[in-house]
Order: C-alpha cells, then sequence, then structure tokens
C-alpha cells in the first residue's frame, strides 16, 4: 500500500493546466475526432461512471482529466485507481476541461485510454466462433445493450458494419454495464466484413422479417456471424445479398419488429441453447 | 366522408375552457391520481405521439383535451380521428392544460380513455396461456420493451406484481410502439398473483440466477407464468418463494445479470421455440 503510494506520487507529479491554449489541451481536445483517435490508437472515456466502469474492466488508462471544479463523484478514490494504474492524472481549469470534453455538460473526468477497437484480422477466434454483427445500428444504449447480451451469451466479437456511433459513447459504455472494455469490439466496412466472413468461413445469418426460415430452426452452431440491422432501416441491401442465410423470429403482434437489442439477444442466446443441445 | 365530419360537429361541440379552476379541469387534473383513474376506470393518455399510437390501437377516447399554444404535430388531423371515434374534443388554455398535464414539459396533448388495465380475473385465456410476469419493474423503457416483445412472441397478457410504474406511462406507450393498447396488461399484489396463478393451474417460473435449471431446459408450453424481476434487486423472495420452477440462462461474460426486458424477451421467444417443436 506505502508502495503503491510511493510510486503514484513518483510517477504521477501534479499536473495543472488552466489555459484552454495550452498545446496538451488541444491535443486532447483533437482527440474528439475519429481519426486522430485511430492514428493514436486511443479510446476516450468520459464521464465519472464510465471511468469507473473501466477501471473495474481493468482497463490502465494512460492519461486522467479531472476539473475538480465540474467533477462529482469520489474525485481522489478514482484519480487514485487509475493512477496506480500508472495513468498521469492532469488537473485542468473549467475552461480547457470544457474545450476538450465532449459532453453537452461535463462533469469533470476524461481519460485516454488504449483504444478499445480491435480488427478483423486481430480478432482472437477459436473453431467455432459466435459473432453478433450490427448493420449501423444508431442508438448507443440499442449498441450497449447488445454488448451486455453478447457477454453474458460468450459471444466472440461484436462487430460493428458501417458504424454510425462510437464504442467508446459514453451511453454505449454505461448501457454495456462495462462490458465494451471486456467483449472484442471491431468497426468496419460492409466489403471488409463480407471479405473476412468468407475468408475465414464464417456462415452470415442475417436477420428479417422477409424469409421464410425460421431463426430456431437455422444451425448457429459452427462458425456463425449473426447479422443484425439499424433501428429504422433493418439490414442494408448489400449484407442481406451478401448473407448465407436469412432468418426471422415467428410474428405473432400486432407491431411487425422487434427492438434490435432484443433480437441481437434473442439469437445469442437461441445459438448457447443450440450448442449445449448439439455440443 | 361528409356524414362523419357531420357526426363530428353534432357530436363536438367546440368547448372552450380558459380558467384552471374550472370544474372539469379540476377533475381533469385529479385524474393524475391512480385511485381516481381506477374509480373511473379511465387511463390518461398524454402526448401527440402516444395518443396517436393508442388510436392506431384503435383506442376510442372519450375526452381529447388540446391547448393550441402549447401543442406540435398536425392537431387537426389527430382531433379529428379521435372525434371520428366519438370523443368530445376541449380546448383549454395554456394555464388551464398545465394544471392538468403531469408532464413537466406538456406538448398539448391529453386524452382521457377508457382503462387499458384489465384484471387478472377478467383475463379471457386460453388452455395453455404464456404470461409474463414482472415483479416491480420500475423503468417505463423496460416495461413498454416488455410489452413489445411479448405482443411479437403472441404473449396472452402482461402482468405487473406490486407495480411502480403505471401502464399509462407515456414513456411505458412509446417503448411499447402502441402495444399497451393491444396486449392485456394488469397490475395486481403478490398475494393476489399467487392465489390466481395456483387456482387456475398455472406454472409460475421465477427467472433467477440462483438456481442450477436452465431456462431452456424447463418446460414452457403448459399454462404458464415467466417471472421477471426489477432491475436493482431481481425477484422478491415472497415471488421467488412462491414460484413453481426457477430457472436461469447460462451466463458466460463478465456481467453476471442480464436487463431484464432482455430476460422476458428471451424467455418469452424460448417459450414459442418450444409451443412450435412440441405443440
Amino acid at each position: 500500500m506505502g508502495a503503491e503510494v510511493a510510486m503514484h506520487d513518483d510517477n504521477n507529479p501534479a499536473i495543472e493546466i488552466l489555459s484552454p491554449s495550452n498545446p496538451r489541451v488541444k491535443r486532447l481536445a483533437a482527440l474528439r475526432r475519429r481519426r486522430e483517435r485511430r492514428n493514436h490508437q486511443v479510446t476516450l472515456v468520459e464521464g465519472y461512471e464510465e471511468l469507473d466502469l473501466a477501471l473495474r474492466a481493468n482497463v490502465r488508462p494512460h492519461e486522467l482529466y479531472i476539473c475538480p471544479e465540474l467533477s462529482t463523484g469520489d474525485p481522489l478514490a478514482i484519480a487514485d485507481r487509475a493512477a496506480r494504474c500508472g495513468a498521469q492524472v492532469i488537473q485542468l481549469s473549467r475552461p480547457a476541461f470544457e474545450k476538450a470534453a465532449y459532453r453537452q455538460s461535463p462533469d469533470g473526468w476524461l481519460a485516454v485510454v488504449p483504444d478499445i477497437e480491435s480488427d478483423l484480422d486481430r480478432l482472437n477466434l477459436n473453431d467455432a466462433p459466435l459473432i453478433i454483427a450490427c448493420g449501423s445500428v444508431e442508438k448507443p444504449g440499442n449498441l450497449g445493450s447488445i454488448l451486455r447480451s453478447c457477454d453474458a451469451a460468450g459471444a466472440d466479437a461484436v462487430v460493428c458494419v458501417d458504424p454510425v456511433t462510437d464504442w467508446g459513447n459514453p451511453n454505449v459504455i454505461r448501457a454495456s454495464k462495462g462490458t465494451v472494455f471486456s467483449i472484442p469490439v471491431v468497426s468496419t466496412t460492409t466489403p471488409e466484413f463480407v471479405a473476412w466472413s468468407r475468408e475465414n468461413r464464417i456462415t452470415t445469418v442475417a436477420t428479417t422479417p422477409d424469409t421464410d426460415a425460421i431463426l430456431t430452426d437455422t444451425d448457429l452452431t459452427g462458425s456463425v456471424a449473426i447479422l443484425v440491422g439499424s433501428e429504422k432501416y433493418g439490414l442494408s441491401k448489400e449484407l442481406l445479398d451478401a448473407a448465407d442465410v436469412t432468418a426471422k423470429l415467428p410474428m405473432f403482434g400486432h407491431v411487425n419488429s422487434l427492438n434490435v437489442a432484443v433480437t441481437a439477444a434473442i439469437a445469442a442466446f437461441e445459438s448457447v441453447r443450440q450448442r449445449a443441445t448439439h455440443g
């Protein structure tokens, strides 16, 4: 305990930045652009609750920016935890923090962490992986919910095809209960996804109401990627055309579609059931 | 068309109320209390989108209150639709409307509709009904999502045991996509629910992580009520103790629980699968 505190003190001199035009603040603000984050291979985690979830998932932040004037929660405890993981802790003035933050009402917490996004080619897959692929899913709450369900179902990865929402989105992190930091996540394009699934002999199963095949009659025990579409438009024609098979859930009600996160969860656990039965 | 417009004109004289102390406004405001609504066997539907979903589900409002100063959407079209269903249309001044509305930022639409809540004893059940029973589920978005999934799965009713959220809650209506108006919904207490399920020989299946039985190995083909618990605490001890069987979904991940709406959807569609396989 004493050693840890000493390490903290040695490695983390108290840096305090007051000016919004400080080069470090400018560099931090630039990370709001996806391309900058990709170049530096980092993800931004903004917000106390989100940072807490990241630290619980053993994420080791490079840098932690705190604005005491804005911050809520127990600042010292979490700053200490971050520092013990090797993070450099920097205090920002309110104007400096507000320049760097991307939330409308920042709560005084912002961390730069190693990139949480993987690549298709870096995925470490077993011989019968279960992948959930989301085509242009929009709502962060749905993406987060999909991650939480896929984590529970033991899925091997969640892939966003033609993403419209960032994996580091605070609402994704919160709705995922932090599982965005533990389950491998990938962003890719339709052509890349299609090429990769063919190359790796992964059967792509597109969920769509426009088919006669029932999901529970579809083999989900092998190498499989289950595709779910966007809230408004479902799956794109390109993904539907490229899919090996299509499947639907039977619908008996007044509304002809399920929520995308619900569809993904039912499909993931149907695969779990089949694997337990036939495995 | 001409006849309908004439009927509208005959049955719906343009009533305009300016004073918040008008007795009718006071009576309307009193309906914000659950007991008053139960006494009068009505539900309040507040908001343009919610009213639109109600009308699409063939709900026939008794009364429709509009505040032109606050209202968004296409007021005439929807007021006309409500009037054609026999609703009395009343214009309120802004102070009068704000007294009656329960939303913080009312959008100028409020309807009194026939009670959407059923009673356990009034449920019209077939010989193997599928019921989803929610123990103290808190978030309106989750309740709405459960309704949408249960509608799709063809469930016979959704029951709230010891409810904390009203079925007429605008967020329930929206998240349900209007299915709250089509699938039978009931609010009840634990003792009433337990007595009713025993009397009607309905097997109660409590979903809980604290069991060895797997949901997909549990028979869900007969008369069955699947119990899901509150977001924070799961199912109460009383409901768990009273349940005929307990069952869980296998959990392989870092987080040890699923979202309650996801659990309910997976369970409902597992019952659908079993019924299709064994039916």
